[in-house]
């Protein structure tokens, strides 16, 4: 079996459609979305541009959709919640339809071409995410959203963590170098995640704008159960005894 | 100042006109151009296309020209040096005109835009390199071949020990996320380069040909003091009192 690492959905060169997709924007959509998930959300629907999700909004109607995400980190004015998983309790989203859209995250999801499976990956559902990947294709593909196109180290070190996760259940495998990178990393840093991200770019972007809380949150290990899975564009929660 | 680096000359989305830029596809083409450097050849002319170089021979007519380069690892048909270093020895390169291709590493050259000034980079001449970029621009850009458009963990290794070597001679520097992902690589494998590439795609490509004495030999640090300069889109030895 092989895992790959992209690191922007704009570096996929292979055909997908034989491998299970983990798509990571740790910092902050696929915590997000994995958190909202687990907090039991009825389904996130993501969205490139703004004013996609106010249309989309419109056509699902009623009180039960929620509009969600960013634009420069920021709550989009008109919108419920913004990219903060600290606001996606149990009691806001409970029930609800998540209309999201997020400058790399949601991009990156939408940009991922078609695949066998598509899970949103992070540390908070590191294990249960590999265990989900594993169970759908021998070849696994890994695609960072990336900051603005870029490399980010955040979603990086976030793959490290789902391949160390992997490798602890089938032993050694095919390492694209950029998997190679990430485990090494991941390897390196994983005794403290806060302080080795210090001074990378999307870490410090989000803590110049106060956002300290949630990146320590998005940096907690294995704490969910919730595999977000996207099927015809909507997310929903993986049904394991599907 | 600030050191970037890109994984490949596809990737880069600054301009680059006030940065020095160092070019590297440490197995083999910078290597080896480093080598032909030191051992005294006139210059290299680096062409993206195997016609390329033997119509730029006709024009520059005479003996004292070596169709030099490779495809998919192995010497090109009528071409008088193949892409490995060893065979730049002294008595074969001393005095001539090198026209060069190469599958990954010329592109680059040729794929990089204007920049302040560019080098060729490579452990051989990490550190002298290093000195030669910051005596041109405090913005420093490491543009890494890759493999086939693809990052390579070779190449990201010895950008690292150019950072090192950078940060050795002026203290701590603003990096990008890769340059950091870079020098952490290089601080964690630098005591056993060999062992730390192996598996790794291009490495394992090349000793699968035969090359193991190539990646030995492009793996030794800091043993020359040549640095290749390319202006005008030709390769000189930089001429320090200049």
């Amino acid at each position: 079996m092989s895992i790959d690492v992209y690191a922007t959905a704009g570096a996929i060169e292979k055909d997908l459609r034989n491998h299970a997709c983990v798509i990571v924007d740790v910092l902050r959509a696929s915590s997000v979305i994995t958190t909202a998930i687990e907090h039991g959300c009825k389904s996130v629907i993501p969205v490139a541009e703004v004013e996609d999700a106010a249309m989309m909004a419109r056509q699902l109607g009623g009180e039960r959709v929620l509009l969600c995400g960013e634009r420069q980190g920021l709550l989009i004015p008109g919108f419920n919640l913004s990219n903060s998983p600290l606001e996606y309790t149990q009691e806001a989203v409970s029930g609800r339809v998540l209309v999201m859209s997020t400058t790399n995250g949601t991009r990156a999801i939408l940009r991922t071409g078609s695949c066998k499976a598509m899970f949103m990956g992070s540390f908070l559902n590191a294990k249960a995410v590999a265990e989900a990947a594993l169970s759908q294709s021998d070849s696994i593909a890994i695609v960072c959203a990336g900051t603005g196109g870029r490399y980010s180290l955040d979603d990086i070190l976030c793959s490290g963590a789902i391949i160390s996760r992997i490798i602890d259940m089938t032993g050694k495998q095919a390492l694209c170098d950029l998997s190679r990178t990430a485990l090494a990393l991941y390897d390196s840093y994983s005794e403290d995640l806060f302080t080795s991200l210090q001074g990378s770019q999307h870490f410090e972007r989000l803590r110049s704008l106060g956002f300290e809380e949630d990146i320590r949150y998005c940096l907690q290990e294995d704490v969910m159960q919730a595999v977000p899975v996207c099927v015809n564009g909507v997310i929903r929660k993986l049904d394991r005894g599907a």
